[in-house]
């Protein structure tokens, strides 16, 4: 079975839990064992927000997850980044693990978004999909859901014309248009 | 079946909406049928945070589910309250319902906390817990759990005392019914 990791940094955002759970529901149903790696307070967030586990099985503490960690250990990154404590986990993990990788960044605020966004492609070759979000975490989900498809089906081009809003890219920027 | 209903206001603090699922898990698991009324953006990250609905079943809109409000409707009222909005809401309901009902208080600065609560106080004879939470659910969490145990057992004296942070209940509004 392949894995997949997700990491959690510290919970600025009220769409952070929501949609790491997501995530890893999304995950686990295109056949990943995932498990999520997270700092104390996320970590608390995700127990009180999963508390009979129905989504999250296996969560670790991102710190002594990393120290055990080894090339080969997990066959899909996905990094929460929404603080530069989280652009470093997630290059950090990249780097080490060197598998398929993608950064779903968010913030409020679009200039820490694009510097977030900057901050993940100047030191990886991940792929990165990002949306302002907060409160509302409409616009980050759609991104996800496309992203995620990606690794279901890597060459969405011939009929999944219908439900692609700004398709085409492979590449760092999901984005340009839309939401928020 | 007994009824509980749950107010959430806009979230703002990223505990609300892993506190509103797992107050949801604990009220149903004591026996009540559960709603949770919300905002728009509140709603959304509920069904992120819980896509296969394994935790909450029955969501609605807080501005529609209060026009059709009557008192009888609901035997517990648990409101969210982290903004004045909130408040607000949680009187209305409180003064329609007028049943069994409890303020969970919530802010990460302690004077917006106080202010909250002395709002709700002014204004119902509600219980009231509170707790400092923005990023570790864990305070407000364990004031929930006392505060929803006495539910169950109203008269909670004997060797209740031992994580008794700084219990003494103002005003002992939460007991008097057992849920039959």
């Amino acid at each position: 079975m392949k894995k997949a990791i997700i990491l959690l940094g510290c919970p600025e955002s009220p769409s952070q839990t929501p949609l790491a759970i997501y995530a890893t529901q999304k995950l686990t149903g295109i056949g990943y064992q995932v498990t999520v790696a997270s700092t104390p307070s996320a970590k608390k967030l995700l127990e009180v927000s999963d508390p009979k586990e129905h989504y999250v099985q296996n969560k670790t503490d991102i710190e002594s997850c990393l120290d055990g960690l080894e090339e080969g250990d997990y066959d899909f990154l996905l990094g929460f980044v929404a603080k530069d404590a989280a652009v470093s986990y997630f290059v950090t993990f990249y780097h080490i693990l060197n598998t398929q990788s993608l950064a779903l960044v968010f913030h409020r605020d679009q200039e820490k978004l694009e510097h977030f966004e900057n901050a993940v492609r100047e030191s990886t070759q991940a792929d990165i999909t990002s949306a302002r979000a907060y409160h509302n975490p409409t616009p980050l989900r759609v991104r996800l859901d496309r992203a995620l498809d990606k690794l279901i089906d890597p060459e969405p081009n011939k009929q999944d014309k219908k439900d692609n809003v700004d398709e085409p890219e492979k590449n760092p920027k999901l984005d340009e248009q839309e939401d928020s």
